[in-house]
């Protein structure tokens, strides 16, 4: 990996704003701008100090391109560890491109995805696992994955991992070092103290992968099928979920709407709601792949919503008898996966309506989607539906598969040694056996890595970062 | 209008991206983000010098919601004039949300549309047109245009206005102080001089107007109605017609390509294409409808471009008619409108087809959009319609509307003095009508304003800026 060259990208969201910034890193990040910019008040650039803000203009051949402010940071006490530049222009995206565009015919290069997170990783300002994070918090869209990425990006979860290799690393020297001496049948690694040290090791490495199931959900969304016919308020029932959090959104201007339609967030926990075709008999070929598929849906989905109209159940007794029977089947077919069984626009029913369909359907959630009726309550349940315990207290949660994997196969070769202390296995063994989940713990840090490795795990970088 | 509140907003554009900055500007702006502010090395946010930059994290009672740069200038010395605050954070909406919320609930309020600038000219930071061209700057997508507004922010036309009226100012003082004196006939102004300075006034008042057509052909794009069949290679054309562009486009991610379709940037001059049908005769009324509004188009279009396929006239008797009798009825209708009759797909031709087509249309350009061929002579084509002189010798343009009513005016009462001068009219009349220009010249650069007038301005704006 060449990193003496100097790489530049935009760094904040692509199209216009009122401001934007261009984030240059490299030894000659400095070298290369300070012939681009004339400061205002005269300065030179190269004498400033890090971390100083100067206003001044970009220009190109006497034409000035820009009024920007020049942010200057010196390595290594920056954000990749080498010299950096930030230019905050005006958020025209003519003006991003044209200054980048400068910046390129002088000398710099454009970044790829992560380069100045692989930077920092590579110049040792982050190991590996800190370096995924950023990623992970860029892409955090609620409270839950936001807080998991944030302590891992401050090392929470590394730190464990880094504690437990060094100890590990102890023992494995003085077996290898009792291999030395075989002839005179030492023991410098007392036997009992490191199986306490692997048993620990073994108990954490077990919680951190149990983790990983709640951290999956917890990043990508607890996902939710809703059944139901068409028009029956399945956007409504959304819009109302998202009542209180759009107010939020909508105060940011152009926030993307379309993803929030799908993603919900829930007292801080992120929501993934899968639209679904309804489940009835049918022996339309087209409809049944639709209900195949449903089905496939269901699978996946941590807790099932089935929505449905609360007059048909007084006033059609034909869908009122085909509700019912879904009703059945659902139960029947996922004993153990949470559903809601929700009546919606209860607002149109009479008193007596809202007894019949109470007394007609067990455990049936009352809801208008339109005057917000039953919306809290519907929240509460969802949200005792997910296993948040750990979230809650405070506990170091794994979400990426990568250390999922490495952790899984780092328990394995513990187990391994483990055993083989048990059965009196010859030093020798046992110290490959150590070392190799000493290796699945330093892919998890990136003190073992390789150039495929690190390309795949900054290619999921957005450029600038 | 209060202004001892602080304000804050997202600066750069919303959506995910490496990093996002959020501007925090007023009196308090430093007193308010301290607190949250936790810096990694432990220094008081407060007894920082401006212009500098502090790595920390944003914590909300104990907890950390992200690691941040925050930059800081302190007043007068910053864009509004206030104490400002940047925070640079990580690129999440969900993080940029938090942390404005967080501000807001700490004592800010969500800025306004335009609020950062207003209040750098409400602190005399800018004059009022300088303010206008910040928001032209941030809208601006080609070169020609993106020169006109730094010019305009630099100051350029409002410097030349604000000479005029200091000059005009002391005429006025004169003719005021004569007025004082009324009984004793003195001249305090020198009414050969004051004729003159008039006269100088109206020629550049006069170049200004003028130049406000081309200006906003500039600002706005320069329109070109592109009159053909459907799949004659319209947007082929675009795109060859684009080629170069986006090329230097696409390495930034993310960047709309929609309005790319329609605004090309050829030679620094943004190019407006509107897609119109034909024009042939027909009865269906509905078509006919279609046809009028092409003639609609083609009234607003500087350039015509009447576009087909090149095959038909050596292969296809009755299209080729047709062709013939749409380009006279344009040219008859049209008489002093560019009209550029281009036939594509030359590449598809045999030799004997294409000295034919030569002979048989007048001024024909042949173009194959799809290998490029002919491409860059249109472009050299459509420039040459382009009136750009007053561009290229870097006049001054103006571009805005509002400074164009307001200049007209100042001519008119310009004009009337003049007019007075010459009918010897009393001094006291003068003396209004000098006013009246005085106040025409106030309006531009906002000396003077009032709140409706600012209102409408920055409501413009985007947000942040």
């Amino acid at each position: 990996m060449i990193l003496n060259d100097t790489i530049v990208a935009l760094a904040t969201p692509s199209g216009a704003g009122a401001i934007a910034v261009i984030r240059i890193s490299g030894e000659k990040a400095i070298d290369l701008t300070a012939p681009l910019f004339k400061s205002v008040r005269g300065k030179n650039l190269r004498k400033q100090k890090s971390h100083t803000i100067h206003l001044g203009h970009v220009v190109d051949d006497g034409k000035t391109m820009d009024e920007v402010l020049l942010s200057l940071f010196k390595g290594p006490n920056s954000y990749t560890g080498e010299n950096v530049v930030e230019i905050s222009c005006h958020g025209s995206p003519y003006i991003q491109q044209e200054i980048i565009q400068l910046l390129i015919r002088k000398g710099c290069r454009m970044a790829n995805p992560g380069e100045f997170t692989l930077r920092a990783f590579l110049n040792g300002k982050l190991d590996l696992s800190q370096a995924e994070a950023v990623a992970d918090l860029i892409a955090s869209d609620n409270e839950a994955s936001h807080q998991i990425a944030m302590q891992q990006m401050r090392g929470g979860f590394s730190n464990e991992i880094k504690k437990l290799r060094e100890e590990l690393l102890n023992f494995a020297s003085l077996i290898e070092l009792e291999l030395d001496f075989a002839e005179e049948d030492v023991e410098f690694a007392d036997r009992t103290q490191f199986k306490n040290l692997l048993k620990r090791i073994q108990e954490v490495l077990k919680k951190l992968i149990d983790s990983f199931a709640v951290g999956n959900v917890i990043k990508n969304g607890i996902p939710v099928a809703i059944i139901g016919e068409p028009n029956v308020g399945k956007s409504t029932l959304l819009n109302a979920l998202l009542n209180e959090e759009r107010a939020i959104v909508s105060e940011i201007a152009g926030t993307t709407r379309d993803t929030i339609e799908d993603e919900i967030s829930i007292g801080g926990i992120g929501f993934r709601f899968i639209d679904t075709a309804g489940i009835r008999e049918t022996k339309d070929v087209v409809e049944s792949i639709g209900i195949k598929k449903t089905f496939e849906k269901i699978e996946q989905a941590q807790v099932v919503i089935y929505l449905f109209e609360a007059d048909v159940i007084s006033n059609d007794n034909e869908k009122s008898q085909a509700i019912q029977i879904e009703i059945g089947k659902l139960k029947n077919k996922y004993p153990r996966k949470p559903l809601l069984i929700i009546a919606n626009k209860v607002d149109l029913l009479s008193e007596k309506e809202l007894n019949f369909i109470k007394t007609s359907i067990e455990n049936i959630h009352l809801l208008s989607a339109k005057s917000g009726l039953g919306v809290d309550e519907l929240k509460n349940k969802l949200l005792s539906f997910v296993n948040t315990g750990a979230l809650r207290n405070n506990e170091t949660i794994v979400t990426n598969s990568r250390h999922y994997n490495s952790l899984l196969k780092a328990l394995k070769e513990v187990e391994k040694v483990l055993f083989g202390l048990d059965e009196d296995v010859p030093g020798d063994l046992l110290a490959i056996d150590i070392r190799q989940a000493l290796y699945h713990f330093g892919e998890i840090t990136g003190e073992i890595s390789n150039d495929d490795l690190l390309g795949n795990i900054f290619a999921n970088f957005c450029i600038g970062k």
